[in-house]
């Protein structure tokens, strides 16, 4: 029982009465704020807009032996390979380094698997009579589309506070059609968990019956600690590679929310004999990827534990939003017991789970009010979240004034939203 | 008849033996150089590297109404669009801005056609029962590899001075099977051709028998002139579009070779329904390509005058390139009659036709002799030339006293070959 409903009627509509007033009030304001997306705001770019002018002279650009501004190198600049397993924890000749979006490098990697297939694939999965995937929900709206847009069969696995289900992960993998599973297993998107040491050792040990079953290992959030120091995370390719199948698993990584969003660089790493059979087929696709964008990244980062410090300041910019949305939360919407959610310390969301039901109607409210989200449902697969439930907040992008003003809105929309339900 | 096939036994025997000293004393030499691929020397990369530090300052960053630092805009940003479209003499909102690579936006087109069709395909062609495509060689051989690493059935289309065999391309897009072609239409790779007024004319008029026919219209080198001025040239989407087939081409160019090969951008042109159509499946992929790099361009290259004013500086390097070769085909080769060859005055290559039979062995003994060349061959679809006869020369990468070096190198491999087949 929430608290509204254990009011009186009356005690109810004076209630929604009062809330009504302040909707209206804030329609009227206009407002247009924007918790959408999980957009680096505007003083986290400029914490890292040294990096635009840091190559700037023809000198710098002999690297490793060759001139980064010509032709060449299809796996990436090396230094810029080495910087990468040094922050994943693998291997420089396990990682290609790709263009501005690691999305663009798993649609690619999808793509390829339909139009080729993968190292261990029977066959291309154009001429599979289907293919199955599994998709832990609340997960990343993108994910879901690009399985979408090629016809996959999608099946939900509900996330729990360790990670996916993994009692169904494992019983899934036994159907020979099920080729794979989308995964975000550090400050997962929208929940910000981190997957429990046991969920990563059982994701390791699969034994699923598709030879090319493969997991997506989208490590977007792998040093993004907002509250809190860095946490180490295990290496999944080396665990994967103990149990006898290192080519399981494909890590995605980017620096879209390191450095600067959509003018970074990217990186898929995999084990050595699925890095060899991609590269065979990236080499009809692309000569190399961006060099010199790999080197002015080099130069900014320069390593692990310098990047560990860049990320500290942006943790410093985006810790006050977090708590921001935490707090009003907590203050707002925890009395009435109409909502929960986690209290992540990295990534970049907060995934309210409203009572059943309340979702959708919340973010219409809002939409009405001014205050743009993501679509309720689009962290489910086929944009349906059978509860009705889940909303994805984005404190990153507004100021924390703006943040604390769309935070207030949604919380009365959410309240009308359980008041109307009732 | 030949001079070689003029003389006497005995006076080949001693031609042949003092090419063969000539020959051994450049291999004791341990020469190596690279007239392999239409790479930009040193010269050309340095001439262009303002643009490295032309955009440093986040107060340059906010164009178009968009900061180019975050996420956002697909189709790539308004004053990069208006730049290629005022370049390629079309319209703004035909353009698709890129990453690094046109190839990569052929590939991903093509790709798509196969893995979700094109806007008027009937079906995706990966359920085609045979696609088969249509080949102008000699060509460029990456276009090749695409078509190849999608199992097309290529069909080669030979050149005439005037560009592809119209007749023969006329006759087969009768075939319903038949689902585009490959086109460089200015400074074709490698001849250096310039498609006719008539050529073009007869590709926009063109009634395929396949809805989705496409033309793969690479304007490459649609400013690279390197010997006199811009040449202006017609624009094939409004052709089509006259012809009532809007649909039926699409354009690529890039500033590879403008600013830096593999650190620049691309376009991707084409009518505004398949446009709206691409952006649809494009959206999957990526959110958008690198908008501070295509800001970096915009800023860079201004406008298309200006963008012609450097073409002229790369052309001075490059002229003198281009003469060193033509004029030591002239000297060394043409009194012989062993081969044929255009004179390009723009683009980056010298395609060499030798007497049939040569080809092959001539780059043999020039990679015996430290001199790397494009593989005989490799300008025809599968690698294989029926006449073993063609061999692309690529000037721009060499200093002039290397160039001339291994233009020496390749003219004695190519009198050796003659002689040896006799």
């Amino acid at each position: 029982m929430n608290a509204y409903q254990n009011m009186t009627a009356a005690e109810r509509a004076k209630v929604h009465a009062e809330l009504k007033a302040r909707f209206d009030a804030i329609c009227a304001q206009g407002l247009s704020l924007n918790m959408a997306r999980g957009k680096p705001g505007g003083e986290q770019l400029d914490m890292v807009s040294d990096i635009l002018g840091i190559l700037n002279d023809p000198a710098q650009t002999m690297v490793d032996g060759m001139d980064v501004r010509n032709y060449g190198t299809l796996c990436g600049l090396p230094c810029a390979r080495r910087l990468f397993a040094e922050i994943l924890g693998c291997k420089p000749e396990q990682c290609f380094i790709g263009g501005s979006a690691s999305l663009q490098l798993m649609y690619d990697f999808i793509s390829k698997a339909y139009t080729h297939g993968l190292l261990h694939s029977p066959r291309p999965w154009a001429r599979e009579e289907k293919v199955k995937w599994l998709c832990p929900a609340p997960g990343y709206d993108r994910h879901f589309t690009i399985s979408k847009t090629f016809g996959m069969e999608m099946i939900t696995i509900p996330m729990l506070p360790t990670g996916p289900d993994m009692d169904l992960v494992e019983q899934y993998v036994r159907d020979p059609q099920v080729k794979g599973i989308w995964c975000v297993p550090k400050y997962s998107n929208p929940d910000g968990i981190i997957y429990s040491d046991e969920t990563v050792d059982r994701f390791a040990a699969l034994k699923p019956a598709a030879p090319d079953f493969t997991i997506m290992w989208d490590n977007a959030y792998a040093v993004h600690e907002f509250d809190g120091p860095f946490r180490p995370f295990r290496n999944i390719l080396a665990l994967c590679a103990e149990q006898g199948r290192p080519d399981m698993v494909v890590e995605f990584a980017s620096t879209s929310k390191i450095t600067l969003p959509g003018a970074g660089i990217s990186v898929m790493a995999a084990n050595e004999s699925t890095m060899e059979y991609l590269t065979g087929l990236i080499g009809c696709q692309v000569i190399s990827y961006d060099k010199v964008n790999q080197l002015r990244h080099v130069l900014f980062l320069k390593d692990k534990a310098h990047t560990l410090e860049i990320m500290q300041k942006h943790a410093s910019i985006l810790r006050p939003k977090f708590r921001c949305v935490l707090d009003t939360l907590e203050r707002e919407i925890a009395p009435l017991g109409l909502a929960e959610w986690q209290r992540p310390v990295g990534g970049y969301f907060v995934s309210v789970n409203t009572l059943p039901g309340l979702a959708t109607r919340t973010w219409e409210l809002c939409k009405q009010a001014g205050v743009t989200m993501t679509k309720a449902g689009a962290t489910y697969p086929g944009g349906v979240d059978p509860k009705d439930s889940n909303i994805r907040i984005a404190p990153s992008y507004p100021n924390t004034d703006e943040l604390q003003k769309a935070m207030d809105v949604f919380c009365v929309c959410l309240k009308l939203a359980a008041l109307e339900k009732i």
